[in-house]
């Protein structure tokens, strides 16, 4: 290979919709993209192809829809193979964060909801789905944020998240991972790592993540997407110790490459490497900065496709792009690219499962009721007249958050049309009371009097994600935060929002509905977690639905009128206000008090949720209460029981608290399991947890995970806040006696 | 030496109140400290014997009032060497935060208000005048808050940090050292190290901190204070990399004495070493661990006086102990007490500069003018009739902040006072209008009644760290925040602030006061930066006093009325709202920008302060534009004008802001030196800058300081956000060819 054909390997400079245009009878190659391959003699990658949204301005006129997506991929194949002196294929590489972005493709619940679900196998059915819609539309690789952890609920990425705890985001990681597999999808994993921890939760920003928290908070999730095979991992735009991700080679290539042993891709995340040029000073050092630290793949930068140069000018050696390119080629043949070239068409006649109904079936399971004051859910069957009232309450663009391409019109049901398809002969009135954003009230008095003439008033309020023609996009796609009026938007990327109640006309709307003393039910749909009224008002009920997906209307009436209970349980913990940041569960131990003006911990906890149920969960029973730290398996036993009228599944929470013996300060309590159980009225049944040493270790003092001798509690309970625990005492190995020191290494 | 005798030279358990009895003529020893003595053979240092205040329930009635200050001290001195075998002195350890907190110690302004005035010249007097006091009475060491960096406004210890900067900070920990250095007083700089970044600005609690974000920014002060003489360190609460700071041997010996060389002692904070029993298990385990990591002298804690133990049980070398030892003596020797035992009483005689004059004028040069609209100051000498108003108008208490002794009747001038004596002929009414706390509005009225009926209002809100009786104390005398109705108090250490808006009450106050069109000023006295409605309105200025000390009110007076300037300048950003945080100015820069429902700059810079005059700067003008890492030195001069007509002191401020060449990301800029003009109405001046390897260099990547080669910007201006900049190349010095490498070490 000369210099430029690996180059061009390594090169995903394009973006994919720059490489077709919409003719009358179907697609055509652009001359951009014929410019592209001649360049390079060949195209290592292709993003975005038949991504669709407001941002790449592609729509139903100008796109590729599902029916024409394995033909252009055919023929992108085709003209890649067939004008390059080596006829590599080129990889195809999608935006899949919660469904693939690409008109026609069935979006599901975003990775908030997801992890409101606790479901990681519902997950893996549903991301196959996905992954075999893309697979079957000519697509190879899907780019799903999955790494980052919401650890400050103002990151407009929030709704990316699977929450803010590592054990639960890594059983879904691995769900995803395994998910996209069997639909013969690669997953490239982002990001990588901590981008969670931005300061202020700002979009990009600095981070001040300490070694430590990386490896206790933000490594989980990767690492367990590593073992379950994903593809590669997107490097982050955050910095760690001072350096942005993709130039970070402790972290790309110590961490991720000798210690972990990962020997799939890294992509550099969209634009990053451009930006390293504030620290080289030229584009041409900042991509030999990249490749040097561990990226193999670029995405959009003007760097790495100037790789030729840094390679003679010596800033980088010629290897460590050999390297690069050996592990893009790996993944090319990995996925059979060599062996099918042409014929990604055939693809597109495997059948999975319904991706719409498993969507649905997400959004279900996301719907996580946090409060329940009175008796006003279900709804009860003599309603003759209800209310739906709220900003949220009927829009699809909506409920469906960020990363979406446009949907088709009639695709989806909204909360107001999913309360009328099931409200039977009552009548069912609308209002939408205020805007989404904004102060203006002159809508609530509209929406009071459709209350108070009802039995019940349905309170859709919450955030949106949904972008517009007339949003500003920055080079990658993140949209731009602009002075004056405050847009439609409270949410997505690049759309960081400081105060974290609800806007003053949604207030307004609430407080005035619910003093007309109607049962009050506020759904939330929402992309992160909002601060609330605490408590929420005589006879009213709070489900946050997240951003549930377009048929999240459905799923949400189906919870109301007690056709499916409510079982999400939270993934984040809901603050009180944005003054109070942090309130995560997992905070280091240090006994805190409080402010002196409101308390530090949650409104709403992790892993809370409520049910139409009573529950009791027993203590847990340790098989043994005395273990060795070499040998420390044993099994925890709950016993459950619905002690109500209404059935119930159970989400059991399985929390390790260390009393002492660690090496470092120790967290308040850490999930390391959970399990669902089914239970009618009455029944009991019993959760088993295996305990073994990847539940009981933690970061050594030199960081690799160590079963640590001294004292732990074993926490069971349905949330984070009501534990009960049984002690466990750790002893040193029969050999190792001394106590451990701390404080040496 | 015994291993009994060795350990207590390095215990320091008991409260200093507890070792003496008031009696009718004067004061005995008690039998607990004749038993501490036994017990040791002997006493390694004795904490706070003349510490006065709510927590320590130490008055006029049962204290030590400053003429018996020497003889108790001596009384102590006798019997330690008198009752031991080898007669070595006890270490009389005494706080000094802002004064010496004893009975009649005299109070100086708080540090944040020290920080407000940038004069390290001024708080070097008044520290040698609060240390003269001290070492008259017998003291021998002063523990003085220097390290911690105000990162987050709602942390309750905000008032005693020097502000949100690394620099500043570092002039004035030298300043400090000096100062109390003259008055033959030892300090020990609180505290090492970190203590600043905990999250959520909560006290004693976690800290997410990586190495680069303590070396860039919580390192600077400690380093100065060390190499200007610092006889001590106090090891922090808070933990770094898992470890608290008493328990981490890479802080305390790797870098602290390995990399800097310290020879000093490293005192563990009070009860520091208790909380290590939840890593150890055990206390005894527990005091090892922390001497083992470097800790030479305890406080207060059970697990240091039980080190014999420890060494017996072989988990700490009694050569670690034996070095701990030889640095506690060491101290003694240095302080002369070896020389002088028994003739304390003898120091009483020195005269040095009178400390109650030095407090005002610290006062006096820290008041901040924050917002001037209209042409309310000075006050008009037309001025007939006066409305002071507020709930921080007429306390001394409220004005001098934490860590203070009761205060004699009488001593003091509050803000009302200082405003009627200085008011000539004009009436002066009053009212306090509300409470400090909470949101009764019922005073309102009558104030806003006031204020129409004159001229002028001057309204002093803000917060108060007046502790009273019915406070409630941890062991370590942090407030404990309690349940219930807000008390009196909203800042000081253990009473962290979550929502950093004044309290609805004094809200109310402003916005009713602000609404009678009387032109109005705003006196802020308070000890960290609250959110503030901008802009404050038509005719309205706003000044931070900060905690101005007993005699603030006479300051506060002289600015109001034009008999002096003001002069402060921001040492912390003032947020918008805590929804915000951070905001200080010196984040890296990432070009945020800002959230989608406000922005995420601060209302007020690092830096700003207004005066009564205009004043222009000029351009940063360079003696060269280009020089070599390995000799970087020039000049910088800036030419600053008083356009107005007032007289002036203007502090020029220079900031160097990395352009490209870093090995690390970095910060928007930094300040790196000032310099205070006098500048009489028309007047010019230059302000001179050396520029050296010291303003140029920053962590490597190794966290080495270095000279990194590339471009910066010199920037000079009157705050961080207004500012001009002159280029600078840094080349490689000749024989160093090639581009640096962040990423590779």
């Amino acid at each position: 290979m000369t210099l430029t054909e690996k180059v061009g390997q390594v090169n995903q400079r394009m973006y994919g919709w720059h490489a077709y245009e919409r003719t009358e009878g179907g697609h055509r190659l652009t001359e951009a993209f014929e410019a592209e391959v001649a360049a390079f003699g060949g195209m290592g990658a292709l993003y975005g192809l038949q991504r669709a949204d407001a941002w790449s301005g592609v729509g139903f006129g100008t796109g590729i829809e599902a029916a024409d997506g394995a033909h252009v991929c055919d023929t992108v194949q085709r003209y890649v193979v067939e004008h390059s002196r080596l006829g590599i294929p080129v990889l195809l590489v999608e935006e899949m964060p919660h469904g693939h972005q690409a008109l026609d493709g069935t979006v599901l619940p975003v990775n908030l909801a997801v992890g409101a679900s606790w479901d990681p196998e519902l997950y893996a059915e549903a991301t196959e789905a996905a992954a075999a819609e893309l697979r079957a539309r000519g697509g190879h690789v899907a780019l799903v944020s999955a790494l980052d952890m919401l650890r400050d609920p103002r990151w407009g990425r929030a709704e990316e998240c699977f929450g803010e705890d590592p054990y639960l985001a890594a059983r879904l990681t691995e769900a995803l991972v395994e998910g996209a597999d069997r639909a013969g999808v690669a997953v490239v994993l982002k990001h990588f790592a901590g981008q969670g921890a931005t300061a202020g939760g700002r979009n990009s920003a600095a981070t001040e993540l300490g070694a430590r928290e990386l490896h206790e908070i933000h490594l989980m999730a990767a690492q367990a997407g590593v073992r379950a095979g994903a593809a590669g991992v997107m490097a982050a735009y955050n910095e760690f110790d001072g350096l942005p991700c993709v130039a970070n080679r402790p972290l790309l290539s110590g961490l991720l490459r000798e210690r972990w042993g990962f020997e799939g891709i890294v992509m550099a995340d969209g634009d990053a490497v451009d930006r390293l040029v504030r620290l080289t000073g030229d584009p041409v050092a900042a991509g030999a900065l990249a490749l040097d630290a561990g990226c193999d793949l670029s995405l959009w930068d003007a760097c790495f496709p100037r790789l030729g140069e840094a390679v003679e000018r010596g800033l980088v050696d010629e290897r460590t792009l050999d390297t690069a390119v050996a592990r893009v080629l790996t993944l090319k043949f990995r996925l059979g690219l060599f062996d099918r070239t042409g014929t990604p068409a055939a693809e597109s006649s495997r059948r999975g499962p319904d991706p719409v109904e498993l969507s649905e079936r997400l959004a279900r399971a996301s719907i996580t009721l946090l409060a329940h004051e009175g008796d006003v859910l279900p709804l009860s069957p003599a309603a003759s007249r209800i209310a739906v009232l709220g900003p949220n309450a009927d829009s699809v663009a909506q409920q469906i958050g960020d990363y979406t391409a446009p949907q088709r019109p009639g695709t989806g049901v909204t909360v107001l049309a999913g309360i009328r398809a099931a409200a039977g002969a009552a009548e069912v009135v609308y209002a939408p009371g205020c805007d989404l954003v904004g102060g203006d009230v002159s809508g609530v008095p509209e929406a009071v009097r459709l209350a108070a003439s009802c039995d019940v008033a349905v309170l859709v309020l919450g955030g949106s994600s949904a972008r517009s023609g007339d949003t500003v996009f920055d080079s990658n796609g993140a949209a731009i935060v602009t002075a004056g009026p405050p847009s439609g938007m409270t949410c997505g990327e690049g759309v960081d929002l400081a105060d974290l109640s609800l806007p003053e006309g949604q207030s307004a709307l609430w407080r005035a509905v619910a003093a007309t003393g109607v049962p009050t039910v506020v759904v939330l749909v929402q992309g992160r977690p909002h601060a609330l009224p605490t408590p929420p008002g005589a006879a009213t009920a709070v489900l946050s639905a997240w951003y549930p997906g377009p048929w999240g209307g459905r799923a949400v009436a189906d919870v109301l009128f007690g056709r499916a209970q409510p079982r999400g349980r939270l993934p984040v913990s809901v603050p009180r206000s944005a003054a109070q940041l942090p309130v995560f569960y997992n905070a280091k131990d240090h006994g805190y008090r409080g402010y002196v003006d409101q308390p530090a911990t949650a409104a709403y906890p992790f892993g809370h949720g409520l049910s139409y149920t009573t529950v009791v969960h027993g203590p847990p029973r340790l098989s043994r209460d005395r273990v060795t730290a070499d040998d420390p398996a044993l099994t925890c036993r709950v016993t459950v029981r619905n002690t109500g009228r209404h059935p119930v599944r159970e989400t059991v929470q399985l929390y390790v608290r260390r009393v002492s013996g660690s090496t470092s300060w120790p967290r308040i309590r850490e999930l390391r399991g959970f399990a669902a159980l089914d239970l009618p009225p009455g029944a009991s049944a019993e959760a088993v947890f295996r305990v073994d040493a990847g539940t009981l270790a933690s970061p050594g003092r030199d960081l690799e995970p160590v079963v640590e001798p001294g004292e732990v509690l074993l926490e069971t309970g349905p949330s984070a806040d009501r534990t009960q625990g049984s002690a466990l005492r750790i002893d040193q190995p029969a050999g190792n006696s001394g106590p451990a020191t701390p404080g040496r290494k």
